[in-house]
C-alpha cells in the first residue's frame, strides 16, 4: 500500500475471484463459466473483419443497437435497459448511488456484495438463511434499505418466487431492490417483467454464465427509466465508452441466437440433475440449485481437503473459507464428460476415505 | 432521476463525450481518434476463432501476459504496470483513491477530471494557463493534493518538458502526480521512466489514439509497485475482470508490432503539419500541437458557427461551450484525404464570410 492511500481505503479488503489458471490442464469447476463455447452467429459476430478495423472508432456510448435487442428480448423499453462492463459493474454503481440509507443482502450470498458496500461506505445488515440456505422473503420487508438478493441465490443455488419479489418490492417503497438474475437462466424465472410495476425493482443480468460470454465482459439491468437515467449519469462520470465494440457486437448477435443459449441450459440443466443423483449416491448432500453450480457437503471428507485433493487431480471446484459454510464446496456443471471426470475422483477420494487410507 | 439516487449525486453534471453519429457519413473529426485501422497482427488476434471460442471463460484478473507486454515496451515490471477498460476507468481510481488532501488541474484540460473530482467530491484548484494556451509547471508545485497533467494537454496540444515533470512530482512528496499521456505518441515523450525515481508519480497511457484501439477500451498506468498496488486494489472491489478477453489479446499484439503504429504516429505528425500551413494560409490561428488534433481559430468566423456550418457539411469537429475557448475548435487529424474535406470546405466558408454572403 502506498502513503497516498485515502484513509477511507486502508482496511478495504477486496474480493477474491475464483481461481484462474493460465494453463488449461485443469477440469474447470470453479467459477460458473458455461461449458460450452459461443454460438455460431457471436463467433462471427466476433471475428468480422470489419468489426476489428472499426476497433479504431470508439464504441457507441449510448450502446442503442444492443439496448435494442436486450429491451426486444425481454420486453421492454431502450429507455429501461442499462449496459455495463459486466454486472459487476452494475452491482457497484447501485451501493455507490442507492445506498445512502444502508444496504441489506443475505449472509451467505455473493461475496462481493460486501465488497462494494464497504469500499462506498454503506452501513449493511446481514440477514441470516433459514433451515435448507433459504432466504425467507419476510425478512426483507420495510427495511427501506437497498436490498440486494441473487436470484437464485449463490453459492447456494436457492430460488424465492415472483411472489416473494414483488412483495420486497411493494414493502419497501423508499429504497431500490435489487435482484442479481446471474444465474437465471438454469431454471428460474426473470423478475424483468415486475419492473413496470414496480419503480423501485432493479434487475441485473449478465452474459457470462448462461450466454458463454464470461471473457467479453456483458452485463445489463433492466429498471425504471428513473433507475436507468440514475445509473447513466453514475455511467457518464466514470467511463461512457465502458462496452466496448466487439462486445457489445457480440451481445446482439447472442440475442440473435437466443434458441441456441437456451439449449445449452437445458444440457446443463440435465447434467446438473444427473450429477446430482451421482454425488448423492457417493454420500453427499446436495442442496438442491437451480443454477449452473451445485453446493455439496459429505459427512466423509472435510470440505476444504477435498477441495485440495481434487485440485491435486487437477479438478478445479470452489471452496469458501466463511466458517459457516466451509464444509461445504461449490461445484460448476460443466458437460457431461468433465462431470464423469469430477466423479471418478470424487469416487476414488471417498472409497480412499472409507478404506482408511487417509 | 429517481427519488432514490443518493443526495451526493443528485446536482451530478456527468461528461458529456463528443458526437458518435450511428451513421459513417460523417468525416469525424471530432474524437480525436486514429485514422487507421489497427495493425494486422492486432485484427488477427481480434478475429482468432480459438479466442472468440474460450469466450466462455473469464478474463486473466491480473492480465499477465498484457501487463509483461506493456512492461518489457516501457522497460518497467509488470509490478509497476495496472491495465484496465479504458484509461478514463484509471483517472477515475485515482480520484476516488488520491485525493483525500484535493485535487488540482489546469483551467483549460480534459473536462472529464472536474466530473470525477465532483463524482467523489473531491475539493479541486483549477490552475489557469499562461499565455499561448500552456502550462506554467511551477504553478503546480508545493501543492501536495493530487495533481492531474494531460501531457500533451487537451484540447491545446501543448507539451511540459520531462524537467518540469521531475520538478513537479518533487516538490509533491506528499502526493500523487498523474501525468495522463492519452496523446504523447504524436511528438511528446513519455515519463514512464521518471517513475522508477519517484514513487509519487504515475503515469496513464491509453491505447484508444496512437493504438487505434478506442472501441477496444484499454489503458494502463505506470508506476511505483505501491500505487499500483493501490490501484488494483480498488479494481479487486469495484470490477476484477475488468479487461476482456479479446481487448487483452489485441493489446499484447499491437505491442508486437509497434513500428506499424509508430509509423502511423509519424504520418498523422506529417499530416498535422500540413493541415497547420493551410489553416494558417486560410487565416486561421492554430495552437503549435504535440498531438493527433489542433486547436484552431479564426478571427473571420465564429467558432460555434464554423462548427455547425461544418457539420452541415457532414464534416464533425469538437467545439466547446466553456467561454474561455469557446472561439476556438479542435480538429483530430485524419488521414491526409480527410484534410483535404476540411480544408476545402473551411475555404470555402472562410470565401463565403469574406465576400459578404453571410
Amino acid at each position: 500500500m502506498s502513503k497516498f492511500l485515502d484513509d477511507r481505503f486502508q482496511s478495504l479488503e477486496e474480493y477474491v475471484p475464483g481461481e484462474q489458471p493460465k494453463d488449461t490442464v485443469y477440469t474447470k469447476l470453479n467459477t460458473n463459466e458455461s461449458p460450452y463455447p459461443p454460438g455460431p452467429a457471436t463467433i462471427k459476430a466476433v471475428c468480422g473483419q470489419k468489426g476489428a478495423e472499426d476497433l479504431r472508432l470508439y464504441s457507441d456510448p449510448d450502446s442503442t443497437a444492443l439496448k435494442d435487442a436486450i429491451a426486444k428480448r425481454y420486453e421492454v423499453k431502450r429507455q429501461n435497459v442499462f449496459v455495463s462492463n459486466g454486472s459487476d459493474d452494475i452491482l457497484n454503481f447501485a451501493f455507490m448511488a442507492f445506498a445512502q440509507n444502508g444496504a441489506v443482502f443475505p449472509e451467505i450470498s455473493y461475496g462481493f456484495y460486501e465488497v462494494f458496500a464497504a469500499l462506498h461506505h454503506v452501513k449493511y445488515e446481514k440477514i441470516p438463511l433459514i433451515q435448507g440456505f433459504n432466504i425467507n422473503p419476510e425478512n426483507y420487508w420495510h427495511k427501506n434499505k437497498l436490498i440486494v438478493i441473487a436470484n437464485p441465490n449463490a453459492p447456494t443455488g436457492r430460488t424465492i418466487s415472483q411472489k416473494s419479489i414483488s412483495d420486497i418490492a411493494m414493502s419497501n417503497p423508499e429504497s431500490v431492490v435489487l435482484i442479481d438474475e446471474a444465474y437465471i437462466d438454469f431454471g428460474g424465472s426473470t423478475a424483468a417483467a415486475q419492473t413496470k410495476i414496480y419503480k423501485n425493482l432493479l434487475v441485473v443480468q449478465t452474459f457470462s454464465k448462461s450466454r458463454s460470454l464470461a471473457g467479453a465482459r456483458l452485463g445489463f439491468a433492466i429498471g425504471s427509466r428513473e433507475l436507468i437515467g440514475d445509473l447513466e449519469k453514475i455511467k457518464y462520470s466514470t467511463n461512457p465508452y465502458n462496452v466496448n465494440r466487439i462486445t457489445a457486437a457480440a451481445g446482439v448477435a447472442a440475442l440473435s441466437e437466443d434458441d441456441y443459449y437456451q439449449a445449452n441450459c437445458k444440457k446443463i440443466m440435465r447434467t446438473r440433475e444427473q450429477t446430482v443423483v451421482a454425488l448423492e449416491k457417493l454420500g453427499f448432500e446436495v442442496i438442491h440449485s437451480m443454477a449452473n453450480f451445485i453446493f455439496v457437503r459429505s459427512e466423509d471428507i472435510d470440505g476444504e481437503e477435498l477441495y485440495e485433493k481434487l485440485k491435486e487431480k487437477k479438478i478445479l471446484i470452489r471452496h469458501f473459507d466463511n466458517p459457516a459454510i466451509k464444509q461445504y464446496n461449490r461445484i460448476t456443471i460443466g458437460t457431461p464428460e468433465e462431470m464423469e471426470i469430477l466423479l471418478a475422483a470424487v469416487g476414488e477420494l471417498m472409497s480412499a476415505a472409507d478404506s482408511g487410507e487417509e
